[in-house]
């Protein structure tokens, strides 16, 4: 995406500030901890949550270094998410690169997202009594694992209703993309609680118009594009946003098919040619796509409070992109 | 055993308190995350690190609730890496109950995990800016993750010495038995520095003695006294204190033997059996216990700049516990 790479480009002295002190914080005197933690932490991604923590942060005028300290922070909470969900997801591939459990096995995936949280409330340590970081990241976390803990008990549950899968993701998804925003902000004038709402508000809509994105790409894009395995959720039997969306048109023989496809022991190629086509019927890519496309309106209209300088035009057009992107 | 006994019985009114903060701080308005949480809370084990807080408190002149709170942090750390672990060993039972990836599968159990560490930062959250639980505690996770990563990349390692096991064993489980002691003394008067280095000292080498009567009890005891599968270090060919000290005075053709039932392949009860038999011949029993029971002199010596007060003789009671305990 172009707007996207303008994005970086504006602020890529402060991603680069970012990636050291990632680097920084997360190195272990231990060779092969050292190994196995870089693989993870250097293994690319969008960054989106360090660049939302920049972006908020300049919009309310606060230019200074500790914008990058709790980019990293937010960074490595989500690195450890994924490392843990792919040892949950038994997946194979992530950012274009072998999973740990595939590279060392499942312990060592499962501690080294234990060791970065370590690493997480290290780099909290040093952090004045009245500042809020704390607070909001603890109960992000705490939200965060709630959401994933629901929606592991929910998985077999095939009556999960739209509302119900939209709250599930606000905790997965939302908590953190939000809290990016809000720590951002609060480097500002921490007085200017309006500010602080209204980004607050614009990271919890782009982080389900991205979470509704994501649950799409798997279905639409392929392994190569999307740096994981395509079809993971289908193959998991993961409800979400696209097949909740078909469950609840689609006709009585389609959705006794949809349940039985979603069952582990199908034929994959069977239940990937049937979502296909049910897809395809019922305009699941689209509808997804303008549910999106509104969350991302509404993150937008957040925005109207603020001034109007690069950091927040580039707010924006990220809210865009979180749509329009293709991996 | 009567000692351990008379020692939570000296203690009863703060262990009473320290199970209500670890049920307040734990709970979640989620139903089924708080069952599965407090399924593993609630689930028993002998609250040693707690033990070990309100003593070292008590020791230090200080009888305030801060040490409750502080009791229920370590505990909750412990509990985390105990979930974790389990996930890790595919461990069936754990304090006498069934495991949470047993009754609700891996991926409850690795977030039910992730939300315990989401807790511990919610409850150190409104601690004062000069209060060092927070870098003590940031520390100790970190080495904790170091000392697991390690011990599990080394699990191939036929050859790791008694020396390269104790440094593990040191950051595994020593590494947060200590902090216990450090946090708890902390709270008396932090500049009484002697008295901190007594009882961080203290609560390493007890924390050692520990491992080595835990990895001896695998072998020596049955699961229901247990309350967790016996001969399940070996089962995984985990290498611990009586193994290596039974391979590094055995025979060449016992070695190899050794190595041989160490394979997962090995059918269980002729490992059981071979174990067993190098185990008498060596008198590896005897000098496991002999060695903890070093460890925890010296724990015992180290308290000796201490006042003689019930909660030193109980600290003192407890050095020995830790050794001639059958579970």
């Amino acid at each position: 995406m172009s707007n996207f790479n303008q994005i970086v480009e504006l602020i890529a002295d402060d991603l680069g500030a970012v990636e050291a002190k990632l680097t920084e914080h997360t190195a272990s005197e231990y060779t092969f901890v050292d190994m196995a933690v870089q693989h993870v932490v250097e293994g690319g991604g969008k960054r989106l949550r360090p660049i939302l923590v920049v972006l908020s942060a300049k919009v309310c005028g606060y230019e200074g270094s500790d914008a990058h300290t709790l980019a990293a922070v937010v960074e490595l909470i989500h690195v450890a998410s994924l490392v843990h969900d792919d040892v949950l997801d038994e997946a194979a591939i992530r950012r274009g690169r072998e999973t740990l459990q595939t590279k060392w096995g499942n312990k060592v995936a499962v501690l080294v997202g234990d060791y970065l949280h370590a690493r997480v409330l290290s780099m909290l340590v040093s952090r004045r009594a009245d500042d809020p970081a704390m607070a909001i990241l603890a109960d992000t976390t705490q939200a965060m694992c709630e959401g994933e803990v629901i929606h592991a008990y929910k998985s077999g549950d095939f009556d999960i209703s739209e509302a119900e899968y939209l709250k599930i993701i606000s905790f997965k998804t939302g908590k953190l993309i939000a809290a990016s925003c809000t720590l951002g902000a609060h480097l500002g004038n921490p007085s200017e609680t309006q500010q602080i709402e209204a980004l607050t508000t614009y990271g919890q809509q782009i982080g389900t118009a991205f979470q509704i994105v994501d649950d799409l790409l798997d279905f639409t894009e392929d392994s190569d594009k999307l740096g994981k395995d395509a079809f993971g959720d289908l193959r998991e039997g993961k409800l979400t946003f696209p097949i909740i969306y078909a469950r609840s048109v689609c006709n009585n023989d389609e959705k006794h098919k949809l349940e039985k496809v979603l069952h582990p022991d199908t034929d994959e190629t069977e239940a990937i040619d049937f979502v296909k086509s049910l897809f395809r019927r019922y305009g699941v890519e689209p509808h997804c796509l303008k549910a999106a496309q509104s969350y991302a309106d509404r993150a937008k209209a957040a925005l109207e409070v603020l001034p109007e300088t690069p950091a927040r035009i580039a707010l924006e057009q990220l809210a865009d992109y979180v749509v329009s992107r293709e991996s």
